[in-house]
């Protein structure tokens, strides 16, 4: 009533923020690539596909065709389930991955971080249980923590998740998050006995599976086994995305959906943003209705097997004995785990300074970091820099071998 | 532990819905534009802009010139906050406009529905108040509801909301969602004496504002008066949108925030999607950079003022008597409250059957819908068209004149 409640101070400012807020903290991945921008760094940090594979002439043709055939519509507001065209194009790929999924199940997102956000929007009551496993996508994390669950970290070995885990999970957990192909961050692919036991693990449980699959066609050597949501289709909510086989600044990926949650999904990407861009749904349309991916992804294939044989030679002669890793068999990134002692996000600085970056793993658990372990990407560097940056890693981390590795280094 | 548990019988299905999908509903406008897809009906009822509009052949070069010269840039992954020169751009349109708005408080979004959303994601927590006009945006109503808040309904006449009413707010409420220019759904401008009172009210109460401003630039006569942003820049949340002036299949929006809320903002869209597409943010920069809208849009106003004046002239010839309405000086809507025992909602059938449709009013109010209202779009139709539909539109209402207004009719 007065002209103090009127001040302009700061102390009088009228936002109050929601409690969802205090979970919404600055991405770790987002200040590590920043202080991977400076100059004469060499980035194993990013999480980026290669700019070389972005297929810029079929784009530049199929933008011009959609303006010339469909530019109003194109153009115009559009279905919130997405481009039919595209839905079915989606659903006869899956099929042929073993996933009966007709278009009617399909959500077309922005990339499939929309999809994580939708799923646990949908999902997720404030202080109930999300399992994941550890370490996780921490894109994941971000998006489930606007709608504050709990986490349960699921142990895991080197086929995935443990199935007597899972079944030890909480009742009324609401789903476990899973990546099974080429994991982010360890690369980690789930063989097909493993698939089989953690489905019958998660049905006994009750607990549903969101199964996220961005990798799974950037393998090496072999096709990876069929999905999770082919063994449990109306358990498994599955998300897919165009960014690692085309171009991830399109934005655009998928979910497929039991039909249980299908609506209400709908009714999530409504509300968010009525509908992913129609403009850019139709030029991927175009793109790929006659199999442009078909000859696309194997040139993919080639050069990141390239790039994973060049950064696996190097880490085998220049990371401290006792350090751990596996080569990964597709995706991006290799995980690797430094001998005891070692401080990953505590020596990154001093890995900066020998000119080379990368994500220390601490950020890609839910709880309990281990922090010795580090992500290194191996797809955005050409094969004669990352041996370079390997190099540099390597005499960052020999140059601070801790007290602890040097007596575990004596001892062995 | 037993067979049974794995039934795959519905019953057994795992799904557990968070407590706000109760709170997530089919769009009424969605069901209704459905039904004015039949074969013959001539729709008032979108929301769309006219296709007519869409800037099709500055389009087609920008996006050869982006993808020749930043094709590595546009395809990859980029900032959450948005391509920082359609940031420059925007700020130096807001400044134009009276709002000082540097590049650094504003954020890019999957069209202005985003900024929804985000605000209200970061803004309201479950049981706490937003307050809203009566009637107001549905989309916004259904972008709030996933966050659970209670609303309060502000009174207002022809000018806006009503100060005395903003006092009234009860204390805490979240923010105050506005839409000043040529409202949707009533046409409305709130004129300069109106938005002065209107902040004063809101800063004496403790009650930000969420200023949505989709169609500000679409006015006929004279531009609308400086944004509520201008007046209270640190308590004020500002929307922005290309969807009216370029196209909204674009899915391209704007927010500009106060810096105490614009970190959380950023790390809210990170998560829920990382970061607009970069190929359609850069397309848009690239038609606008040089001056563009300043040609185009005034064509877009021309076009929209001349089937505003076709459909003013066919309600004055053709509603029933006793029918009020206000030409609007700007948008794409025209507001009509029928006269009494007349219920929108309950006619729309018969419209339909006499081959034209419209939105029942009662879709725009978060409490206690006036049954008389409807919404009639003037864009998407060609002007005999218009005319045409509102002819249908009259002789629909006038076959089914209730009791009530042949009483208030010979009454008058």
């Amino acid at each position: 009533m007065t002209s103090s409640t009127e001040s302009t101070g700061p102390s009088s400012l009228p936002w109050h923020l929601a409690s969802r807020c205090s979970r919404m903290v600055p991405s770790a991945i987002r200040e590590i690539l920043k202080l991977a921008e400076q100059p004469g760094v060499r980035s194993l940090a990013g999480g980026l596909p290669s700019a070389d594979t972005f297929p810029v002439e079929a784009l530049r043709e199929a933008t011009a065709r959609v303006l010339a055939d469909s530019p109003r519509e194109a153009l115009q507001y559009a279905a919130s389930e997405g481009f039919l065209p595209l839905r079915e194009w989606v659903s006869q790929r899956m099929e042929a991955a073993g996933l009966e999924a007709p278009a009617d199940r399909i959500l077309i997102t922005n990339g499939s971080q929309q999809g994580l956000d939708l799923a646990a929007k949908v999902l997720v009551d404030a202080g109930s249980t999300v399992a994941v496993e550890a370490p996780t996508y921490l894109g994941a994390l971000q998006a489930f923590n606007p709608n504050e669950p709990r986490y349960a970290s699921v142990a895991g070995d080197r086929e995935g998740p443990l199935p007597e885990a899972i079944e030890a999970l909480p009742r009324g957990t609401r789903f476990m998050y899973v990546l099974p192909n080429f994991q982010n961050p360890t690369g980690r692919v789930i063989p097909p006995a493993r698939r089989d036991a953690i489905v019958s693990a998660a049905r006994r449980a009750g607990v549903p599976l969101l199964e996220d699959n961005p990798y799974g066609d950037l393998w090496f050597d072999e096709a990876p086994p069929a999905p999770l949501a082919a063994r449990w289709p109306e358990g498994t909510l599955y998300l897919g995305s165009f960014s690692k086989v085309l171009a991830p600044g399109l934005r655009l990926g998928y979910i497929v959906a039991p039909r249980a949650i299908y609506p209400k999904l709908l009714q999530a990407k409504q509300a968010a943003d009525l509908h992913t861009g129609s403009f850019a749904q139709r030029v991927v349309h175009q793109v790929i209705r006659d199999g442009f991916l078909d000859t696309h992804v194997p040139g993919i294939r080639a050069r990141y097997r390239a790039q994973r044989d060049a950064m696996a030679q190097a880490l085998e002669r220049c990371l401290p004995p006792g350090s751990q890793w596996q080569a990964p068999s597709g995706g991006m990134f290799f995980w690797v785990r430094l001998p005891a002692g070692f401080d990953a996000l505590a020596l990154l600085p001093r890995a900066v300074e020998a000119g080379v970056a990368y994500v220390p793993g601490s950020s890609f658990y839910a709880a309990e970091p281990d922090p010795r372990t580090l992500r290194l990407s191996f797809v955005t560097l050409p094969c004669e820099q990352i041996t370079d940056a390997v190099e540099r890693l390597g005499g960052a981390l020999r140059a601070h071998i801790p007290a602890a590795a040097h007596a575990t280094t004596a001892a062995a």
